[in-house]
């Protein structure tokens, strides 16, 4: 007999893993997400891309177009354009001409959007260390290590 | 000198170790997931959530109500029913009464649903395996013992 039905059933067994993994991980990241989406509207009445909107902004100092800001978004769902739009009319964030750009205008978050976001990022960060409280300080390490490889072989796919 | 400053700079960075993990696996599972929707896309002309709809049916060999359905799918984005309403149009699901309970219908994959989803479950499985191939079979054992773990802590805090 050859040694091929063995090298096969091993393909398999590591193509069923591979399936097993991603959805697990698809599952894992769903259930955060869903959590912090309720806690979000529970307690300030928010949304998750309006909160992610908010965050991207908070990264950047100088501000940022619409598309440079669509691609930096990490939830999906929602529009940027419009909610853009209501945390204008809100006063958090605002719009402004960008000096090196003459028909784009720039997105920045306005004091009061900081102040705001600031409380926000305070409640979301205790949120997610009790979500991760069941696995110790090496096994965080040891999960961000192994997602930080993935990320890495994906960042090559889409090149 | 107390002890008091050291506990709440340990507390913080395990916080901030905390959100950077979350924000990894919420960026894998993205880029993972618009990965897969592009590829079902361009080999099947069909979506994520149809899949997933086809998926749960699969594991379902008695088929399932609209209720337990939509809170077996994985994939959010697109109503339940007017998916299945498509995949009842196209002849790959089909809705029948439900003998147990007269006022509901259960839904099951035909025959030719079957043949459709076993095709693209092939393809799929190949592609989230070229997906992780940068893991060694050990990295993906250690990847999935811990998110198993964390969804025992989720799971949990649902209840």
């Amino acid at each position: 007999m050859s040694a091929l039905p063995d090298l096969e059933t091993r393909l398999t067994d590591d193509h069923h893993d591979s399936l097993r993994l991603w959805l697990r991980l698809l599952s894992c990241s769903s259930l955060i997400e869903l959590r912090i989406r309720k806690a979000m509207a529970s307690r300030f009445k928010t949304t998750l891309p309006r909160f992610d909107l908010m965050a991207q902004l908070e990264r950047a100092p100088d501000g940022l177009q619409m598309g440079e800001l669509s691609r930096r978004m990490l939830v999906t769902g929602g529009n940027v354009t419009g909610i853009a739009d209501q945390l204008e009319r809100a006063g958090l964030i605002a719009r402004n001409a960008d000096p090196n750009d003459r028909r784009a205008c720039r997105l920045t978050l306005t004091r009061e959007g900081r102040r705001v976001f600031a409380q926000m990022a305070r409640e979301h960060e205790r949120w997610v260390a009790d979500i991760f409280e069941g696995l110790s300080v090496r096994d965080k390490r040891t999960l961000n290590d192994l997602l930080s490889r993935l990320r890495v072989t994906l960042r090559k796919g889409e090149a």
